[in-house]
C-alpha cells in the first residue's frame, strides 16, 4: 500500500465520494432523517479513510453484522450487546439524560427489565425467594432543589446470587424484582439481595469480539433501579458495590463513580433494622439517596 | 434537551465514557484489531454525540440492523446493500485502488459475478442467448508505461435487457457472460449486448430506507469488467452508457466520470464490424481502452 492517505489526486477522488453520498441524501423530506443519513455517511467515511480497510477486512466487518443478525432472535439481541460493549448505549443514555446539578446518573436499562413486577409495601422483599444474600436497602428521593419527592414510584429488579434473572430460567417464575412508592417525607426501604455479577451472552459474534481484544464479558454486580415521579425526569440507573473487582472492566461501562456505594457486611445474628429475622445468616445493607432532575428540560442550564 | 453539547459537565462524561471505551480496547494483542476496535469506537461515539439521537431512534437503528440480518440468507446480503447504499462499499474500493497514473478506474464488484464462466474466442458472443440488442466491444489493454498487455485475461458480465442477471433466473441458464484473452497487441472484441439498467433488491430494510428519503434503488446501466495480468493490479470496473439519466443517481455510487462510455447506435442493417449477421437488427458500438496499474505498490508515487 502507498502512504497512509495516498496522493492528492486519491484523497480528491476519496473526498467527492463523501460528498456525492452526503448529496443522496439531501432528498429527504423528513429533516431529521437528512440529518442522521448525513452525518452518518460523513462518520462512516471517515473510519474507513483512517483505517483504510482492505477489501477481505471489510468482508469480515459484514459477516459479523450477518452472525449477529442470525443469532439474534426474540430473546437474543445482539446488536444491542453491540452496542452495550461499543459503549454507545451508555453514550444514548449519557446524552439522553444530561447533567443537571446533583441528579444521580443514569446508566443502562440492560436486557432483564420486565413489566408488571409485584408491588411490595414499604420494608417488603422483593426476592420472592430469589437466591442470595439477605441486603437492606433504604434511602431518600428528592429533587435537586432538595425537596423530598413523596410518592415516587421505585422498581428494582436484580441477578439472583447465580448470576441468573428470573426470565432467564425456564419455568415462569417471577422473583427478585418488584416496586414500591417513597412515603410522604420520599423515603424508602426494602429487603432485596446483595447483588452478584454475570456475564452478559458471549457465545455468539460479540463475545467473539470481546475474546478477541481480551476484554471480559462480566457485568459489575449491580441493582437496577426504575424511579419516577411526577415532574421529575424518569431515572433508569444501577447501585454498584464499593470494593467490586470488577468496577474497572464492566463489560458495557455501566459504572459511574457516583453510583458505586458501600454495602455494609453484617455478621450472622447481627438484628436487623426492622427486626426481621434473616434465619441466623449474614446480611448487608446499602443507602442510596436518589436525586432527581427536573423533568422540564433546560431548568439545569 | 439543552444546547447542542451540553454544559462542560456533560461534555466531560461524555468525553470520558470515549477515553474508557478506547482504554477497554488496549488488551488486544492484534495491533490492527486495536486500531480498528479504536478507530470504530472514536467515530461511533462522535457521530452519536454530533446527532444525539434519542433513545427510541437508537432502538430504531438496532432494529433496522435486526431486519436486515434476518432478510440476509445465502442468496441475500442486506449488510452488503446497506453498504453499497452508504457508498461504504465504493469508498473501500477507492481506498484499495489507489490513483495510479492513467489507470483505469475501479468501481464495485457488485453480487452477480460468478466463478466458471465459459471462455470465448477473440470476437467472440458473450450473450449466449440473453435477451438484447447487440453490442460490440472493443479496446485494448495497456500498461500506465503504455506498454500493450498481451494475453490478458478479460471477464465481462452483464444484466439481459430485462434487467435480470442468468442467476436471478430460477433455471441454471448461463449467458450474458464470460471471459476471453487479448491478443498479442493487447487488443481484444467480442459481441455483448447494449447495457440496461436494473434495480438493487429493494423490498427490505435498506429499500424502505431509500425510499424514505426519496433515492431511487435503480443502478445506471453497466457492462462490468474483471480484467488481470502477470505484474499488473487487477482491475474489477464496470463502464457505463453515456446520456443515460440515471448515470448522477446510481444507487450505489459506482460511477466515475472516466468510465462513461459513447456506445454508438448502428440502425437496422448497418454492416457490423466482423460482418456478423445481427438479422437485421439495430446494434451498438462502444470502445473501452484500459490501463492496468502495476501490481507492485508505490510505483506510481
Ligand atoms: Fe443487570
Ligand atoms: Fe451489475
Amino acid at each position: 500500500m502507498s502512504e497512509q492517505n495516498g496522493t492528492a489526486e486519491q484523497q480528491e477522488r476519496e473526498q467527492a465520494l463523501v460528498e456525492q453520498v452526503v448529496a443522496s441524501f439531501e432528498t429527504a423530506k423528513d429533516p431529521r432523517l437528512k440529518q442522521l443519513t448525513q452525518a452518518l455517511t460523513r462518520h462512516l467515511h471517515a473510519f474507513l479513510r483512517e483505517v483504510r480497510p482492505t477489501e477481505a477486512e471489510w468482508a469480515s466487518a459484514i459477516e459479523f453484522l450477518t452472525a449477529a443478525g442470525h443469532i439474534t432472535d426474540d430473546k437474543r439481541q445482539e446488536f444491542i450487546l453491540l452496542s452495550d460493549v461499543l459503549g454507545a448505549s451508555m453514550q444514548t443514555i449519557a446524552i439522553n439524560n444530561e447533567a443537571c446539578a446533583n441528579a444521580t446518573e443514569a446508566t443502562v436499562l440492560g436486557p432483564f427489565f420486565v413489566e408488571g413486577s409485584p408491588g411490595i409495601p414499604l420494608g417488603g422483599d422483593i426476592s420472592f425467594g430469589a437466591a442470595g444474600q439477605p441486603c437492606w436497602v433504604e434511602g431518600t428521593v428528592t429533587g435537586t432543589d432538595g425537596e423530598p419527592v413523596p410518592g415516587a414510584r421505585i422498581e428494582v429488579w436484580e441477578a439472583d446470587e447465580d448470576g441468573f434473572y428470573d426470565v432467564q430460567y425456564d419455568d415462569d417464575r417471577m422473583a427478585a424484582r418488584g416496586h414500591l412508592v417513597a412515603d410522604e417525607r420520599g423515603h424508602y426501604r426494602f429487603w432485596a439481595i446483595t447483588p452478584t455479577p454475570y456475564p452478559i451472552p458471549h457465545d455468539g459474534p460479540v463475545g467473539a469480539l470481546l475474546a478477541a481484544v481480551g476484554r471480559s464479558p462480566m457485568r459489575a454486580s449491580h441493582l437496577h433501579f426504575d424511579v419516577r415521579a411526577d415532574g421529575k425526569r424518569t431515572l433508569i440507573t444501577h447501585i454498584f458495590v464499593r470494593g467490586d473487582e470488577l468496577l474497572t472492566s464492566d463489560a458495557v461501562f455501566g459504572v459511574k463513580d457516583s453510583l458505586i456505594h458501600d454495602f455494609v457486611e453484617h455478621p450472622a445474628a447481627t438484628p436487623t433494622p426492622d427486626g426481621r429475622d434473616v434465619a441466623g445468616r449474614a446480611w448487608s445493607s446499602v443507602r442510596f439517596d436518589i436525586v432527581l432532575a427536573p423533568a422540564q428540560t433546560g431548568v439545569c442550564e
